[in-house]
C-alpha cells in the first residue's frame, strides 16, 4: 500500500469490508464454489445447481469477481486459485467452514460493540460467555476450524520432524478439534496423545480421531485447563491457540501447572498469533489483538517477548520463536 | 492481485473484513484521527483525548496502521495520507460520517441475510421498509452522505462547466442532503434550484443550503418522485443515486415524468454506480448490484448499456457516460 497518495478507495473498501465478508459467507454457504470446481460454468447452470434465483446468484458471483474468488470469461465462471485451493469442498485444503467460526454471533457482537471495548479496554459483550464451561461455541469452533487447523498442525509437525521422532506423549490442552494432537499421531505411529478439553467439545476431537485412524492413541481428559489433573510424563504438551484468551498471570499459572507435568527434557509448544516485539507485523497477528479485545475480558495476542517472560516465570528455559508459513500461526516453544 | 497463486490470506482477510469496517467505524465513533492531526501523538495522550482506555486504544490502532489509516514511529502515532485527506473531522474532504450509513442496521440487516437474498433473487428484509414515505433512515443517510456528494457535487459542476453555464433551472430529485444541487447554485448565481424528496429529508437540504447561502436560489418541494408535481421549464434534472432502488419499468415511468418537466433543450442527470456493460469493472460499481441485492425488492447497479434502453424507452435522445474520477460515481446525460 502506497502510504503517500489519499486514497478514497481504501476508505470506501473498509466501509464495505463487512460485505465482503457476507458475500463471501453467502457463496460458501450455497457451495458455489464446489459447484463451479465441477464445471458449471454458465450463471444459469450454477444457479440451479445452488438453488438460487439468477438475478441474485449474478450480483453474488460478479462480486466475488471483483474480490479475486472468480474470473469469468465468454464461457461462464471460474474458480481462481485461491478459491480452487481452499474454497471447493474438494479440494484438501478446503477450510470454507472457518467462516461459520470467524463470523459467529458472539464475535460480531464483540465488534458491534467495539467503540465501547475501546473505551473500557475489555470486551462489551456480556462477560465471560465464551470462557464458561461446556460453552455450545467451542463444538462450533471445533467443527468449523478442523480443517485449517489440520494444515497448521502438519506444519507443525515439519517444525518438530514428527515423522523422526521418538514415542513421545503429547498433551493437547482446549485441544477444540483435536487436530494438532490428532495429526501428531497420524505422522508417527509411536506418539500417544491425551487431549483436554470440555466433555461435548471432545466428542468432535473422538469423530477426528476415528477418521484419522488413531483411536487406539488418543484419549481424553474432559474438562477446565485450569482444574483438570494432566498426568506426567509428557514428551510435549501443545497450547494451541488458547493462552491468548487470558491475562499474563493466568497464562503463567496455567505455564506452572504445563511445566510440572512434563518429563525431563519435555517441551511446551504454544501455537499463536505471534506479533513482532513492536507490533509493527505480520498483519493477521496485530490484528488479532483487536479480536481478542472485542470478544474476552483480559486476552490479547502476545508478542514473543511477553512469552519470554511468562514462560521465564513459569520456571521454563531457552524459549524460541518458529514460523510455519504460509500458515500465518507461529510457534513458540520452550524446555521444562 | 494475482489470481495465479493460492491466497490463504485473501480468505482469512475477507472472512474478517467485516473487522476492519468496524476498526474504522469505532475509531471515527472516537475521532482519533482528528485528535492525532493536532499533534497529539502518543497512547497516552490520544486515550486521554478520546476517554478511551489504553489498553483498548492500542489494539485499535495498531489495527489502523496495518489498515494503512495510522503510521507508527518513535514519537507515537501519524496519520496516513489517507486518513489525513478524509477522517480528519477538520478536513475539506472530510467524509468519516459515511460510515453511519453504509453500517446502518438496515443495510447491514441485508447482508446478514445474504443468502437468503441470493436464494430468492431479492432482498430477504421485511419489503419496502426504505422505500416507505418519511423513513427516517433517509434523514440520516443525508446527514451521514453530504461530505461524500459535496465532493462527487464538486466534481459534477467541473463536468457541467457550471462557473461558465447560463442561468439554469435545476431540479433535484430525491436530493437527500441537496449536496448536488446546492454545489451548483454555490458555484454559479444564476443557477435556482428545486429540490425534491420526503419532507423530513428536505429539512436537511434547506440546512445545507443555508450553510452554503444560497436560500434564496434554493426552493423545496415535499413528497414521493413518482407522486409529486415537477413543474416544468427545467434545464436540468438531476438523479443522483436515485434509480438504482428500482426495477427498469419503474426508472422508465420516473424519467418519463422527467422528460415532461424538461425545457426544450434540457438535459436529465444521473449520477450513480454505472459497472461497464460487461459488468467487469469498475470493482465498486459490480460490487453495488449486491448492495441493491440485499437491500432492495428490485433495484441494481445498471450498465451505461441498460440506462441507454430506459432512456430511449422514456423519449431520451443522445445519452452519454462520464466519469468523475476520483469519484467512483459516473454520470448518464442525456438530452430531452
Amino acid at each position: 500500500m502506497n502510504h503517500n497518495e489519499p486514497s478514497l478507495s481504501l476508505v470506501w473498501d473498509t466501509f464495505c469490508g463487512y460485505q465482503r465478508t457476507a458475500a463471501l459467507k453467502a457463496a460458501i454457504e450455497l457451495d458455489v464454489f464446489t459447484q463451479i470446481a465441477t464445471g458449471t460454468t454458465t450463471l444459469e447452470a450454477i444457479a440451479e445447481r445452488c438453488q438460487a434465483a439468477p438475478r441474485g446468484l449474478r450480483a453474488l458471483l460478479d462480486h466475488l469477481v471483483i474480490d479475486g474468488f472468480l474470473l469469468r470469461d465468454a464461457r461462464g465462471y471460474h474458480l481462481s486459485a485461491t478459491a480452487a485451493a481452499f474454497l471447493d469442498r474438494n479440494a484438501p485444503g478446503y477450510l470454507g467452514s472457518a467462516v461459520t467460526f470467524v463470523t459467529a454471533p458472539r464475535i460480531v457482537e464483540g465488534f458491534t460493540k467495539l467503540t465501547e471495548a475501546v473505551r473500557r479496554g475489555t470486551s462489551a459483550v456480556t462477560e465471560d460467555g465464551a470462557l464458561a464451561p461446556e460453552n455450545p461455541v467451542w463444538v462450533e469452533f471445533a467443527r468449523a476450524m478442523a480443517p485449517l487447523a489440520g494444515m497448521t498442525a502438519m506444519l507443525l509437525g515439519n517444525l518438530l520432524e514428527i515423522e523422526r521422532a521418538p514415542s513421545w506423549k503429547v498433551l493437547d490442552i482446549a485441544a477444540g478439534h483435536g487436530m494438532f494432537g490428532i495429526t501428531l499421531a497420524r505422522l508417527n505411529a509411536g506418539v500417544r496423545v491425551i487431549a483436554v478439553d470440555w466433555k461435548n467439545v471432545l466428542a468432535v476431537a473422538e469423530d477426528n480421531a476415528r477418521t484419522a485412524n488413531v483411536t487406539e492413541r488418543f484419549q481424553t481428559r474432559p474438562g477446565s485447563a485450569f482444574e483438570v489433573a494432566f498426568g506426567d510424563g509428557y514428551d510435549l504438551v501443545l497450547l494451541p491457540n488458547f493462552l491468548h484468551h487470558f491475562d499474563p498471570a493466568t497464562c503463567e499459572r496455567l505455564l506452572t501447572k504445563v511445566r510440572a507435568a512434563l518429563a525431563p527434557g519435555g517441551r511446551v509448544v504454544i501455537v499463536e498469533f505471534v506479533p513482532n516485539d513492536d507490533r509493527s507485523g505480520p498483519a493477521d497477528a496485530v490484528r488479532f489483538s483487536l479480536v481478542m479485545l472485542a470478544g474476552t475480558p483480559a486476552g490479547d495476542a502476545y508478542t514473543f517477548a511477553e512469552y519470554q517472560r511468562m514462560l521465564s516465570n513459569a520456571g521454563f528455559r531457552q524459549p524460541t520463536l518458529h514460523d510455519l508459513a504460509p500458515s500465518p500461526a507461529r510457534v513458540v516453544m520452550a524446555e521444562r
